[in-house]
């Protein structure tokens, strides 16, 4: 029970979990865990994989949702299990594989309609059936809230998984599209600012029916070009973040990936769109980096998925995150969202 | 929205989960759900799976605990994190397959302390380790209430998983243990019922720390002589009716397995053992059937890992439960456990 380093724990006052928050705890937990020989991904990924001795690789993630603390106002049973699948499936995608099937360990308080449970199980079925995967089955407990874990399962080549780890200096970085809609969406929903209608109802649709670039991973993957990849469920800032750890490096933006509604409801508000681009989440893009070389590669790659690669700057050698525009050098802190804290 | 068969439901009152149970809740998700093709191991079964192409599978299982409802008094965060991977790698287990990782995905409300997550992590370290598996990682989530949602991987050879379906008149019933130490533990735990020291701390244990029985299940596996097999978690009463549902069989058992512990606490207070070895829950042993002709090979089997096979009756073509004691034919009744109802 005795922490590492004694001095890291006073033991009058334990610490709570809200005092180190997610990441903190995640550390403290892999302390005590040993891995598993010839892992296809590290931890500190976005999915768990074990080799299947044959080239390929199990790929698995498990996302939960908890409705008291994860699900906005006005979402439906219906487009919180879609989320549930869209959610575990995107972090498949963003390594380059197929999703084939979701599970889902549920937990519904006993007061809850059978109507309700119904349209969960309507939306697990419609997210996997709309990226090709199947709901393979699940659980169910009683719980004092509805709590959908859920589970995604697919098959790929070992050497073809886009590890967030990866990235050397002078790659390019690059997204699947552009960012901000959720985060606008949310100050809507949570802190009551206004909107006209038509954009209002589009903002919230981000949220409500959320998007993974599944197609635009397995293209990716098979490109071959991509150094590292993470999807951007915890905002563009947080992505940029990771994907430094990750791999020791930095990034110099020249651009942000703002998205057009996203900077008409912050012209409305007088807003940064910039923020609103960066410290959002809940949006899937993929964020990756690409040898120079092979950038052509890349966006070939996702031209045949209907996706347009936005370049979005380069990885440099020193651990910071700048944007740089109009000669002008902005430091991008990381904000974003973590479990526990804030 | 509206059910299959009007007259099910009435819509000025709808239908709460507590007041259709598990079992119904499943049947309504299902019918919204579109089965996998060549699903190695239809719904309704103890895991999930999905065909590697290749004669093997990808055998998965998910199963919840929620602190509040499910994990009881006096058990440890060490002690629950333990167990949440024995019941998911018993699903494995009872199938044949070998549990290769487990993932958590944990809801841990804010003010839990970080020491007792700690312990959570070296509680899922132990049980996966003792099986031969490993931690390949999870996620964490705020949540109400503690929330352990497992899982469990494995890889088996499709055609030697043992399925809950394939039961024919005529098989052997068997087990690999006896039954209701625990029965007897909740009653100690949560009926206040008492025990001499020595027994009642044996009891906890069989609740506190529960054994899967991954190797005997491997063994009768790879002997080929199961026809169908199915773990106890939610009693035998109930897992000799799901094994009789599956197939379409009864049951005539010639003896009832009932624990020495579970005898000497019947003893004390005047209670039927049966009872306790029938109605009890949470504990791991397999219950099978075998073809008479191979009864030999399964016996063998389970000698190699050091487990005797316990033979408690037939299958036979009446979808009936009976227990023939000194040629007194019993009922056997379902009972049991199962989420929402009782």
């Amino acid at each position: 029970m005795a922490p590492e380093n004694p001095m890291d724990h006073d033991e009058t006052m334990p610490k709570t979990v809200g005092e180190i928050g997610e990441r903190g705890l995640i550390e403290l937990m892999l302390r005590h865990i040993t891995p598993m020989p010839n892992m296809p991904i590290p931890f500190w990924d976005d999915v768990m994989a074990v080799s299947l001795g044959d080239g390929r690789a199990a790929v698995m993630n498990t996302d939960m949702l908890v409705w008291s603390t994860d699900i906005p106002p006005g979402m439906s049973h219906f487009q919180a299990a879609r989320k549930a699948v869209v959610m575990n499936f995107s972090d498949l995608g963003a390594k380059g594989v197929q999703p084939q099937a979701f599970l889902s360990s549920l937990g519904i308080p006993r007061d809850v309609r059978v109507d309700d449970v119904e349209e969960l199980a309507k939306g697990f079925e419609a997210g996997a059936r709309e990226y090709g995967g199947y709901v393979i089955g699940g659980d169910t407990n009683e719980a004092p809230d509805i709590i959908i874990s859920g589970v995604a399962f697919g098959v790929g080549e070992e050497n073809r998984l886009m590890k967030r780890k990866g990235t050397t200096p002078g790659d390019v970085l690059a997204a699947t599209g552009r960012f901000g809609d959720t985060a606008a969406a949310f100050k809507i929903l949570l802190e009551g600012v206004d909107a006209p209608d038509a954009l209002r109802e589009k903002l919230l649709a981000s949220v409500y029916t959320p998007n993974a670039r599944v197609r635009e991973g397995i293209a990716l993957g098979e490109s071959g070009a991509v150094t590292a990849s993470i999807d951007s469920s915890d905002g563009l800032a947080v992505s940029l973040y990771d994907l430094s750890r990750s791999s020791g490096v930095g990034f110099k933006l020249h651009t942000l990936p703002i998205s057009a509604m996203a900077e008409e409801f912050a012209g409305i508000h007088d807003m940064d769109p910039g923020k609103l681009a960066l410290y959002g989440g809940e949006e899937y893009e993929l964020v990756f980096t690409v040898k120079p070389s092979e950038m052509d590669m890349a966006r070939e790659a996702l031209r045949t998925v209907g996706c347009d690669l936005l370049e979005l700057g380069v990885a440099t050698s020193t651990r910071r995150m700048v944007l740089v525009e109009d000669g002008v050098e902005t430091l991008i802190k990381k904000g974003g969202w973590e479990h526990f804290t804030g």
